[in-house]
């Protein structure tokens, strides 16, 4: 095995949820290690952290200008390779662009980008600088959901017909109903949250497992929102008609409002030949369908599935691994990437991924805005 | 318990399936005996089939007027009182509305009509006539959607803010994707089968369940259908966006081309205070969600459940009873209503729910045709 | 279709939960009437009953001797074909072999006697008679046991090592951790109940189940009840240690105090090329699993099952058929079976299950008796 | 947080997957950091996987002795704190005790020991040493499981009575019905893997659940093994009936040739008031019953589990973790065990797990021997 690859962390410092989600995941597969980091706007707590976490504190800088400023002064091999950018929504872009500019490879947390604008000028930037970019959507890192990709562009699907994604979460039930914390709370705020809660936090990873899985792309979608309040402008829950081509359709259904629901991601694809469910809370059981012959259940770690899924479980069938375990496998996939070795195409979301979601958000919103109307994908 | 209600059967001979569940489920709870019938157009066949069955051949008749006019000469107290309709679709209406305005109760096979209109014209003949009519929504029967309408009655989920129905079948893909088949089979013909085969035939059990267990009602609705070909035009697959109040929406999914699926209604509720989930192919575990609480699940025959629900269920807990049960139950609420006896609201699908199925069918297929627009229910 | 098979009921009155299961069992495949009965001991209520559920009560009789004196008198074509005994056990032995010698057919509640001595008597007296008899183990009616049964008879597990039955209820709770009740119900009487309770009852329908679905015997067995307190002399709970051959082992586990387990009859069956597990609760989805293939679910009504699953299904797949149905499957084979037609084995359990049923349930008694040593069956 | 705890590796190197489990659960809470090692018995090997995974190579030596004495030279602030064994069974003991009479804490895989005997002097050495010993029941790291336990100590299940664990895998059919592969397989092989292979490999995970849930002890077992072949000398099935009291009795089932079981550790505790329900392969979902009441299902991270279960999940509810996250919890408690800092009982599995499991293995081994009579545990 080569040497670890210098990763930089930005963002993610102290109780910090996606903060240990990454570290851990870099750690998994014995690929990384952490060399530098801005952990934290305030510098005094920034290298405190770097200590209870052991990284060394050589490398902790103030901000992330005198990161890429100093990290650039070192010699190639001393300097770190690869980002993670954790840091608040709208840093994602700025970050982004200029360490790829720099010539770093970036993992990037979702969404890329506040705007498709931005998007865009960030494919551009990725194109110019070619390094490695991921922007992590998390559940494509699910063997089970590796393997259903594999198996479909096999064909075991035949021509798909429909696809049905749905992302139901509960959690903001108890902010909404209630006057006071729904017009406090920064993520109802469009000044902060940007133009979508449901859509642009949720919604999207249905989309993109659509797109992931079946390896066609959304033409057209009309959209309804839900705010359920007047005095509430961003939507907590909606259902999107899509459409991959003139007879190919389905439906994307998000909420924040399905009470009970906690992280509810969920997909189904039909095709003239068979079909397949899968369910993120069972992550480990992907139900193959036939009109004809008895459901299949596969499970990872079998011998009868694709190397992509294969790759992607440590321990023998039975054993179950979870989400840390997916996130663990799209950094794996981007060492591979980093190093120049071979990998295969879904070992990781890429700017396309990222750039196809900001379109979707945005013309998710267009489309109830103008009444529920039918909106071009670009 | 008083004498046996006087049933008459009109269609449902030789192996249909449908003459088999309704004659069990007359059966099950001792209420009925069939004492006339029209089982098929054939008058040998009908009366051979009479006697396979055991029904006494003297009132088998050769028609359905015939047997309008014969039984009409009998005294009342031997005549038929209720007449199941379990003819093709077309014949629904014509026999309905002869037989409300000669005085007989009816139990009506879905759709109940072809057209809205003739369910409004029907529906003014009941209100004249006063008897009793079922229409045969079988899954409101089962004790656990009961079970669900009856907490939702008590107020247990809060406001409900969202509602989430499914109907996927996969059989029709064997012919829609064979152009022989798919040009020739009755089903697809709009002439044969009426304007809708996927939301006339499944879509309106999907509604119904919504409306029977909400006690809400779908003011407006989006519809976008799949046709699959060209040359292909009826609806196989549909979608529904719904509104039961401005911030009051659902969705509404219905597929005969869902590969691999059997039977697969299915209902999530959701309230400011809970939410239910429910399966037709499980249909004895009602789950029960909150935001903070544990699942839970219900099953039929507790003491913790309803009137309602208790009612349908004869065995104790962990006996499951299915479909033919859930008819049976049907037919047990028709029964006290003809006689007059106590019976709960929501023991049998009514008229009200035959005329807004036909409106929710046309309602779809006119804002599919108008290039999914919003359209208002009555 | 020939005409319908004469049935006599003995027992079953009024509010009888088995009354009702055999009455629609009986009708569901439109192959029985009711000519006479006994249903109940009080001639008054005996004719009542029979009144309310329209069967004639020219031949209600008195009691069951005056029903076979009586029916013995007519004609053999308008005489009683067959009884289903429902009455108390003690009285299943001396109906059962009065009617056997009077060249009746039978089918009857289990267990078929009170001690395995009668059981022989009755398998003597029906090789004498050579009339059909059968004993209700319901739950071979299920079309995905005998599925089961007829795939592992075709080989699909190879040789068989390892069998697991279980049976776990919790009924027993409310009754036996109250000092009153325990000391007063009859459940619980030996003198009323026979050797065993939980073995005697639900025991050996796990029992029943291992060798109906493998075909093979059980030869010899280890047993350790609980009685859960001193001054109990019933088993509440028990486990079996069974050996249908030197290497080919099992388990038997039952319990009336499972807490909170309803009806929980499972079975699952491991041989050198794969395995089955069924749960009665969910009675229509069998799995069918291996080392190295996915999980497979087979679901009844589809094509890829067998004839003798096929046929005990009256509905598509995905409309779930549930106990009445499974009894009813059992009342078909003994039609069958009466009217000389072919049949297959294992279309309803017969004498031999009773019988070896009957073994069994002595067997554990004395095994646990003698210090939990194995004693051989017969 | 105080500084990082300096953990030692013995074993566990190249692609061992429990050298896998034990580095990423070790780094998962940022406790600890691996400061030495010998990860194979080859120094050069040793080395290099030093350097791959990023350790630094001053303190990877020859071997466990030569570990032991340079550790002891160096200061204690710098020395080993906490050696992970991990290397074949007959090492454990004689490693563990050697590094407890030198004062260093223990996280042992299992089985302990080879012996009993063993089991009771390393119990002696740890009390005399007072360091920390933790032994990998790794399932009890899981956040239900500890909710289980909490609720159980709680009294929520009133008094328990009946006990059932089963641990079923599939994997030894391929060894064991090839009569070659089964007379040279080293787990076959008594002489290599001690006296038992399914009992002592899995079975005593079962063993340890039931203790560690219940919080009861197993008093005496009568255990019935299965070889399959009368060239096999190793369990590859068996079923242990158990007492923990005169009253409360309970099943111990184990298998290697369950066929199409991945691994299928499952538990299920019956009290007078309730019940719970767990599967190892579905571990975020706990199921309690009732007599009377719904089912409930508990799942991780809510705010209604206990601080010992909610201690173990890092995400919010509805992002499965799994098995490696289930041993990180495991080490997170030692960590506070060797810190001093505050923990429940629970944390870890201690010595005393350890001693018991060992004495239950030879117990199943001398029951069935003695032809399946009763064995009282210590």
């Amino acid at each position: 095995m080569p040497k670890k690859i210098r990763l930089g962390i930005l963002g993610g410092g102290g109780d910090s949820l996606i903060g240990v989600l990454h570290r851990v995941a870099s750690f998994i597969n014995d690929n990384y290690e952490i060399v530098g980091a801005v952990f934290n706007p305030n510098f005094e707590e920034n290298v405190n952290f770097a200590k209870e976490i052991d990284v060394p504190t050589n490398r902790i800088y103030k901000d992330f200008d005198t990161l890429v400023e100093e990290e650039m002064k070192l010699p190639p091999e001393e300097r770190i390779q690869v980002c993670s950018i954790l840091t608040p929504n709208f840093l994602h872009f700025p970050m982004a662009k200029k360490l790829l500019e720099n010539g770093f490879h970036v993992i990037c947390e979702k969404p890329m980008t506040t705007t498709y604008e931005e998007a865009k000028i960030l494919q551009d930037t990725l194109t110019k600088a070619g390094t490695v970019f991921a922007v992590t959507h998390t559940y494509t890192g699910y063997p089970m959901v590796r393997q259903m990709r594999e198996m479909i562009k096999e064909g075991v699907l035949g021509k798909i017909h429909k696809v049905d994604a749905r992302y139901y979460q509960g959690w903001i039930n108890e902010i909404i109903h209630d006057k006071e914390k729904r017009s406090t709370v920064w993520r109802l705020d469009p000044k902060k949250a940007g133009i979508s809660s449901c859509m642009g936090d949720i919604g999207v990873h249905a989309f993109n497992m659509i797109e992931f899985t079946t390896g066609l792309q959304v033409k057209s979608l009309l959209c309804d929102f839900n705010y359920l309040y007047d005095d509430n402008q961003m939507d907590v829950d909606g259902t999107v008609l899509i459409r991959m081509d003139e007879h190919v359709k389905g439906i994307i259904r998000a909420s924040q409002v399905a009470t009970g629901e906690e992280n509810g991601l969920a997909i189904a694809i039909y095709g003239e030949k068979g079909a397949f469910r899968w369910e993120q809370e069972k992550p480990n059981f992907l139900y193959r369908l036939s009109d004809t012959e008895p459901v299949q259940i596969y499970k990872p770690g079998h011998a009868y599935n694709s190397k992509l899924s294969l790759d992607g479980t440590k321990l023998p069938p039975g054993h179950p691994e979870g989400i840390f375990d997916a996130m663990a496998n799209i950094y794996l996939g981007v060492a591979r990437a980093i190093r120049g070795e071979e990998y295969n195409d879904g070992e990781f979301p890429t700017m396309l991924d990222g750039v196809r979601g900001l379109n979707f958000i945005e013309n998710t919103v267009a489309s109830h805005k103008q009444g529920n109307v039918w909106v071009e994908m670009d």
